[in-house]
């Protein structure tokens, strides 16, 4: 056998990546079973199998009871976004970060809302408004739905100093996350607080989160015109 | 000890944030094993280990082999977005698919291309844009930049059924990728061909692809106003 010792997971995933990419492996095409890939790299099923997992879960190949392993057809690929706190990607560009709450009060979500966050009709929550800055200028507006059955405490903080953003972080765990990005023309609020003409484009993220079955927090962050989301891990 | 009796591991991980938010366990700083935390805490390794995940899952802690586990300095979580051929995305939504070049032809890409392609200046590629359409409307305009050093047979291949889309996945393999996302208002050939009026708010996605050190394709996807990016994998 021509192919030399490969022992180690990865040079066996380099490996089957290299026959894939130079299409030794076409697309669609069923690949040898791991036994065989086994001896051919004189290492363990186990080590062919760890090497195999990670491309079945980024969906280069596709592994099916019956009909064994093959190159998948249309491979979806993953970009991955980096989540954090607007603070933090203020101050990761270098700029000085500012915080003004615009304002708090409870009442009746609108529907969507409701809707995301698998609520009633009808129940009430925080509503908390917030401009962060960026060198004193408004960088994004967070407008946020904050679930008062799950986080009673949040209707005593006053969000003055610290934005909610930051405050549940550190408060209020959550274990499930939906994230949505859409673009619409700036609303009123956004014309307003970020001091944008009514015909500017906004880049708004969406993210409701759950702790167990309770509802934490629906919010809505909205950027100044221009402002990007980027990926560059993918696989 | 003064530690109460701490038994579900939903009351660990309260008393865990409550450690963290209070301070007695700073930003950045090394927290007890979960043997040690066991004992405190009185109750078994797993109910510690299920507390501490699911606080490592959102970024809370950070777990390392080598140094244990920390209070995160600045808590990231990720959201995954599957990038698939624009087809697929089509029909897992149940429309039936429709496809049409607009044009194909040889030129200088605009700077904003060969910056994030990391060309020189005034090299030629081919500009090949076309329309996705989902049920017979627009959902999506492809506007692309191939490079000719890297992929040569592009030049012969007239795109006519096939989008280079899906030519290029199944033809040039890849092993970089960079995705951008922002929203812009829509330009005249966005207004033209998704049918939209000049006050449209566009999402558009960008992503640039190498193989090895060869730049393979600048593409943008834009796509008919409404349009949402969802992740639901998030960490």
């Amino acid at each position: 056998m021509s192919t030399p010792d490969i022992n180690s997971w990865q040079s066996v995933q380099d490996e089957v990546l290299r026959r894939i990419h130079n299409r030794i492996w076409k697309p669609g095409a069923q690949i040898p079973n791991e036994t065989d890939l086994a001896k051919e790299f004189n290492c363990g099923r186990t080590t062919v199998n760890r090497a195999l997992r990670e491309l079945a879960e980024s969906g280069i190949l596709e592994r099916k009871r019956k009909s064994g392993t093959r190159v998948a057809l249309h491979p979806v690929s993953r970009a991955v976004i980096a989540v954090q706190i607007v603070r933090r990607e203020i101050e990761e560009r270098g700029a000085s970060y500012g915080y003004a709450l615009i304002d708090k009060r409870v009442g009746t979500p609108p529907h969507a809302v409701t809707f995301a966050m698998e609520l009633a009709q009808g129940e009430e929550m925080l509503h908390v408004r917030a401009v962060h800055l960026a060198d004193g200028v408004p960088y994004a507006l967070e407008d946020r739905w904050i679930c008062l059955r799950t986080v009673p405490q949040a209707r005593d903080y006053d969000f003055a100093q610290k934005s909610a953003n930051e405050w549940l972080l550190e408060n209020v765990p959550y274990n499930r996350a939906t994230l949505s990005i859409l673009a619409t023309p700036a609303s009123a609020f956004e014309q307003e607080y970020l001091a944008v003409p009514d015909k500017a484009s906004i880049l708004h993220v969406e993210r409701a989160t759950w702790r167990d079955k309770g509802p934490v927090t629906f919010v809505t962050i909205s950027y100044q015109p221009g402002h990007r989301i980027i990926s560059t891990t993918t696989s």
